[in-house]
This record gives C-alpha cells, sequence and structure tokens, in this order.
C-alpha cells in the first residue's frame, strides 16, 4: 500500500488502472459520437474552418498507440496513418486501437508515469502529463463534435455516459 | 514513497498536487477563452441551441468550490449562483474561485480520493473520479466555446497552452 499520509500535495489519488478505465470511458463515448454522424457529414461537415470529425477522430487514432509505445520504450514512432474511407472502416480502426491500448498499457514500467521525457522530439513533459494530454485533447475535440452535430440538428450521446 | 511495483494495475501514477495543477492549467486556459470572446457574444452567442460560453463558465463556477466542499466535508452544497451581467464581473469571480480551490485543496483528507460518495444526492463515484469529472466538462465545454469562437471569426487561445 503507498503511504497516502505524506505531505499533502504529494499524496497518490489515481493509479495507472484508474487512469486506464477513464481513457477508455472516455474513447467508448468518441466512439458513440463518431456513430451520431452521417456518413456524409462526417467526412465534409465542419464549422468556422476547423476539420472534419473524421480528421479529429484520426488524430485521436494517430496519438493513442504511438503515445504508448513511447511511454513504454522511451521511442517515439511516428508513421502517418492513412485516413479509412468509410464510417464503417473508422469505426473498426478504432476498435483495434482500443485492444492494442488494453494490450500496451498494462506494460508500461511502473516508474515510467513519473519520467519527464520528449515525445516525439518535442513535447518535454512527464508521461503522466503526456497521457493527460491525449485524453484531454479527445475530450477537448469532441466536444466541438457535439457542436456540429447540434448545429446538424441531431442529439448526441449524453457526455456523463461512459460505461 | 508510495511503493510504485504493485501489480500493474494498481500503480500509483499521479498526485494530488499534480492533479491540481493539471485543473488549474485548465483553468487558466478557461479564463483565456472567456476574455476572447467580445462581451456582446460571450452572453448571447451560440450554435444549434446550445448554451452561451458566459452560461457554461457559470456551470465551471458552480461545480468548482461545491465539488470541494463536498470532498472535503462529506457535504454537498448546492447553492444557485447569480450569473454576472459583465465580462470584467464574469472574470472576477473566476479569479476568486481559483483563489478558493487554491485554497481548500489541500484541505482534502488523502483517503477521500479513493472513497465513494453521492454527490449532490445524484452522482455515485469515487471522489477521485468526481473531481476528474468537474476538469473534463470543463475541457468538453470549452471546446465547444473554441467553435464559437471559430465561426465568429476570432483566433482561439492554442489548446496545448496552460501554464
Amino acid at each position: 500500500m503507498p503511504s497516502a499520509k505524506t505531505e499533502s500535495g504529494s499524496v497518490h489519488v489515481i493509479t495507472s488502472g484508474q487512469l486506464l478505465d477513464q481513457w477508455q470511458g472516455h474513447r467508448g463515448l468518441t466512439r458513440r459520437v463518431i456513430d451520431a454522424f452521417p456518413e456524409n457529414d462526417l467526412f465534409n461537415y465542419s464549422i468556422g474552418g476547423m476539420r472534419t470529425f473524421a480528421k479529429l477522430a484520426m488524430e485521436f487514432i494517430g496519438m493513442a498507440v504511438p503515445t504508448l509505445q513511447g511511454a513504454i520504450t522511451g521511442e517515439w514512432p511516428s508513421a502517418p496513418l492513412e485516413p479509412p474511407g468509410t464510417k464503417a472502416d473508422l469505426l473498426k480502426l478504432w476498435d483495434s486501437t482500443t485492444e492494442e491500448i488494453d494490450r500496451l498499457w498494462p506494460t508500461i514500467p511502473p516508474e515510467r508515469f513519473q519520467e519527464t521525457d520528449t515525445a516525439f522530439g518535442q513535447f518535454t513533459m512527464p508521461i503522466y502529463g503526456l497521457l493527460l494530454y491525449v485524453i484531454d485533447n479527445e475530450i477537448h475535440h469532441r466536444g466541438q463534435g457535439y457542436v456540429y452535430l447540434r448545429a446538424l440538428g441531431f442529439e448526441p450521446p449524453p457526455f456523463y455516459d461512459r460505461p
């Protein structure tokens, strides 16, 4: 058991398994947001010159596994992903990413979470901060997808529903 | 020092002080997003029947301190907040909330983070999950503010910039 009674700010509050659940819960919601878009709007609709939700979803997919690989190995692979042309193929890629995250996450060496590294040659921060960044970036852009759906007249899936 | 070498999922990865910094970093960005809106658009503009960004900001303010009070005491006060009529007053309320968060956070009893409670009579989850919910809800709706700003022709502050 970790000691929780040290100096207030150094109390540990979230475990590795809880952070994984948090991420996958958000990813499950993002999957439902992708699925809520009509095929054509997913790949073509946007507001104010922003990216389509398909492009945003590809960004989430493109960050997930490479970030875990970097967290695990200290090497930061960066291979551009070819975006699929249909919603079905995008969801298939989403689901294989989900499995890969579940497979890789438990292999992150425990001490790595608090180590600082330079991810992809440009982002210098502790690994836990980098993982939060990846999660937060998805929440941020998914919120934009909610506006796209509302503007198109569709009810988005509830934000709090992340089984 | 907590032991980080127990079973993989139970490794503790984020401290209390790091979670506070994460929240206040996001809140600093949200403050800049509020400030990026012209006064009139802050209180009147929205897309697709959604709330104005002033109303969303009031939701963030309304959740912050009451959630901390509940985390600390197990009592969940819920008093409706009167929304201010000007951007200057909204930012003033934002800043006093920032100070109150910094004051209250270190008084959360360490064991509370992993305790389950029912917040405001309706949300049953561990306290750490509730705190993440409050942060995530702000990221989610702030992302919607980015779309409002883009649609209005304004460049939002960069998402990654959270000093």
